[in-house]
């Protein structure tokens, strides 16, 4: 079986434990807030946009099948990330004042801030719950430590929440304040998808180590590439404005590259926000002292690491050459 | 040993452990967020105001150490439980707006509401790993069985919430619409409180039923009293200004009580806020239609019903002898 063929069987079953757990709130009292989250969570009719690629529960059922091991038991651990997953996204979307995501209008925008800062809270207590539901075909201890795996992973997701919104008021940073930034934002969640995927596929000592490193790796690889996209990309190819990030005032690894090596880069940062006229000479500023190049040094590199920790964790079948297909597709987007 | 000399003993274990538990920021990188969530849990030189009572945490260990079992043991679960309700009180300031808790001005006006978001978000992420750390003391499905507990009562919380805001905009509310609402936000986790207690204290069977139905009414007794003191309370004794209910335009029993027996005040709830000079009035008004004598009714009822639960679930020892003082000492508060 493909990528596309394991995808086909492992999305509609995840989706359905989805929609069974956000439905704990599905009750007549409730029925308004059940709403809300099904309209995040793209089910409601008047859910237009694109539907969400659920890339971590994927990754997470992938890894089990090819430890090998029975991802559909495994089926409420990786609706458990999606659901921290989308947490993070509702919380996020109130924090940088985002009006759309997905095509859609965000839950801040459309129920207020304090309902939406409910709504994450709801996602975030149901995945909680999620995680511990695949007690009925695990021993404890085996929950408990795909359980400690995600955790783990919600605290790191804050502590990066915390450093990328420290950033915003600070002038001198440098690109070593990149890493541990991305490392709490975008590599932990993956990290503990493929993680949780070892420890339920079975997955013993070095093994489950190696996945997870092959889910860190994918993590920051695929956060450089979108960074890249973020100031050099194609507005077609990935539905980002080309250089939106400079327009937002994103911290990302090219502009703190820019940061060091450009005073003239770091002067027009330092001052008030950037119009959408002055990305082309500002973008090509960075490629000019060396930015781009940098950056796609580090994606390689990174690229490397997690194809090497993938090789290390030996997936095996169908299941360890879909997971291979899926990391080229996410880390060659470029292409 | 008197409630007093045992809390003595237990709440300075508590405070250390949930040290150790918010420490998990206390990195180089993030020493500024560890020193925010610090400031919130009132341990900064500059937290002034009054100092957390821990009701919810002290009540867990009494009911372990009355099940009879080691309450030092269960210390980790107990900070668990007091980290979800600082999770829940940082971002209810945010939905209500409040500026000041406990003598203290709140997070999100400190620190602006993206950073208080996250803050709400990392004290809940530290509780489902707190939970977690009683692994060293106890079997992994009686870890289990206190972290879905845990995770439950969050569940209901966010329900609770939501119920409350979607009340704000209605016109409609009945006194049965109080309960599923209260249930939520405070009878939800003072239930799993004591229910973690008996789990984790080794009470088998219905004796973990009854100490949370224990924890359950003396949430609902406890919210109804504070109801009635948000109208008619003495502000020197409960430190609120009196009446301040109806001037923020809570739901609470009184006034939905109210709204069904009291065409006047009806009418004037569904005007604009109410002044601070109309509330004697009002308070009054309340009290001739029977809603002050119907609340101090239910408060008895429930107060009965917590009783009957503790007398059922057998508390043992003076550990039993202090959970019946503590629960004398929440539920006689007008005394």
């Amino acid at each position: 079986m493909t990528l596309q063929e394991q995808s086909q069987s492992m999305l509609p079953a995840l989706e359905a434990e989805l929609k069974r757990q956000v439905a704990r709130f599905d009750h007549p009292e409730s029925a308004g807030f059940h709403e809300m989250l099904s309209f995040h969570m793209g089910w409601s009719d008047e859910a237009s946009g694109n539907p969400a690629k659920r890339v971590r529960p994927l990754l997470m059922l992938l890894v089990v099948a090819a430890c090998p091991g029975q991802w559909l038991r495994a089926i409420p651990a990786a609706a458990a990330i999606e659901l921290v997953h989308n947490f993070s996204l509702v919380h996020d979307d109130i924090q940088d004042n985002s009006t759309t995501r997905r095509g859609r209008v965000t839950a801040w925008k459309k129920y207020g801030v304090p309902m939406a800062v409910n709504m994450g809270d709801a996602l975030f207590a149901i995945s909680n719950q999620a995680v511990l539901d695949v007690s009925a075909h695990f021993p404890p201890e085996v929950v408990l430590a795909a359980a400690a795996s995600l955790h783990a992973a919600c605290i790191a997701l804050t502590r990066g929440q915390y450093l990328d919104m420290s950033y915003e008021r600070r002038t001198d940073l440098r690109v070593d304040d990149y890493w541990p930034m991305v490392e709490g934002k975008t590599a932990a969640l993956l990290a503990a998808s493929t993680e949780m995927g070892a420890i339920l596929g079975g997955a013993m000592g070095d093994r489950v180590r190696y996945f997870a490193g092959f889910g860190h790796n994918v993590g920051l690889a695929f956060q450089v590439q979108d960074d890249i996209l973020g100031i050099w990309g194609d507005e077609q190819a990935t539905g980002k404005s080309t250089a939106s990030d400079l327009i937002e005032g994103k911290n990302s690894l090219p502009v703190l590259h820019g940061l060091a090596h450009s005073p003239e880069f770091a002067e027009r940062w330092a001052g008030p926000a950037i119009a959408p006229e002055e990305t082309p000479h500002l973008a090509q500023l960075l490629k000019d002292e060396g930015a781009f190049a940098y950056c796609v040094r580090e994606a390689e590199r990174l690229t490397g690491l997690a194809m090497e920790s993938l090789r290390a964790a030996d997936p095996q079948g169908e299941a360890g050459e879909a997971l291979r297909e899926l990391a080229d597709t996410l880390l060659q987007r470029q292409s």
